[in-house]
């Protein structure tokens, strides 16, 4: 099939470095022309090198080539700007949103939460390289971070959990499945409602077994790498 | 947007029962009319839908209701008959074609074998209630597993390691990514080409730490969801 040629030819131009991560393709136009294709072929190429992570599209702006996804391990608690370093990547994180909420469905569900209850609801956003590549949602038990919103938020909280409330998570329940970028979070990502993303939801639970906080991130698939290793029992 | 409304009209029906697991949706000629809208604004919100999980293609028969994911633990080492029938699922494994071949790329990476190296090759396809969820490809060291094509590999290859050969993993790695299904792999599980996947890549280490075996799963992306708990030290 033509447009998996096309594929495989973009494919062969990143790998022999002819394209380096984050460069812009050309305009798909001027790329139908050069591959001798029509515009609905050269799309299948894009959409398919999209769905493998090669390319990444912003809203408005166009394609680019991605850059090496960040290796992310879920049974580590290791802080967004501290795993970015280790790899060489420049983090940043933007504080969107914080609020007093009653709790939504999702939010009382992980959290395994009465109905009507309060909780805090943190939005951020997470970028590599100041491309957003993450947007995390928070939701934290008052009772556990009384007055949590009065600090500043936009850097790291396991540290603000630990120095100011004296709490950590002490197991991690976590659930990857994937789902597409939509609305507010699909703007906040810079990419066009119905883009790939990998979701991962997160419960910290306390010394007791009690869930205090959770998150639910939403990632552009091809930013990230989920990569761990297991000891086998028995 | 319209087709927003359109994707919570039918997540609603599903979630009040009146649509059921597996149930086939009408022709999306049908549906566009009961939904009083365009075909191109119905496979939008068709498309979202498929994105979220929640619904699901069969090359040439049309979209049906996606049931509940499996849930799947990459720390564990269990095999999926009994994953399935723990769930209360109704597994079937089909062999595909077995294999001594020269380790290609992707197998010369995960095993870490020196350049011309010989593996088995074993590709199976794995169905939950007759529907195929799973392409699974295995790749084995001949020297560590010798002569285990003659075995019948439609059953739990776990077993017939520890059985035949006295070889257990002692760890696994494991790489979660998402993809696309493609050719072989997407006839093999009734897909069209560019249905969105979730593939495992796992490779299983002996006791004394080399890679003996690896597996790489492309899973129609809404019959899984990954799901694990860690302990946190430190």
């Amino acid at each position: 099939m033509q447009y998996v040629k096309i594929k495989d030819s973009i494919i062969e131009q990143v790998e022999s470095g002819m394209l380096s991560p984050r460069q812009k393709l050309p305009a798909e136009r001027k790329l139908a022309e050069s591959f001798d294709t029509t515009r609905v072929t050269l799309r299948e190429a894009l959409s398919l090198l999209e769905a493998e992570g090669s390319i990444y599209r912003e809203d408005r702006r166009g394609w680019f080539i991605s850059p090496e996804p960040l290796k992310y391990d879920p049974t580590q608690v290791v802080s967004f700007p501290s795993l970015a370093k280790a790899q060489n990547r420049t983090p940043k994180t933007e504080l969107v949103a914080t609020k007093s909420i009653i709790a939504n469905k999702q939010a009382t569900r992980l959290l395994e939460l009465p109905p009507f209850s309060d909780v805090y609801r943190v939005d951020r956003v997470r970028y590599l390289e100041d491309r957003p590549v993450v947007h995390v949602t928070h939701y934290l038990r008052p009772d556990v971070f009384p007055n949590l919103l009065a600090y500043d938020l936009s850097g790291s909280l396991t540290d603000i959990y630990r120095e100011q409330y004296d709490v950590k998570y002490h197991k991690v329940r976590y659930r990857i499945s994937t789902s597409s970028l939509l609305g507010e979070e699909a703007q906040a990502l810079r990419a066009t409602s119905g883009t790939p993303a990998m979701v991962i939801e997160r419960v910290g639970y306390n010394e007791q077994g009690l869930p205090i906080g959770c998150d639910i991130e939403y990632w552009r698939h091809d930013a990230i790498s989920i990569e761990s290793m297991a000891e086998i029992n028995g």
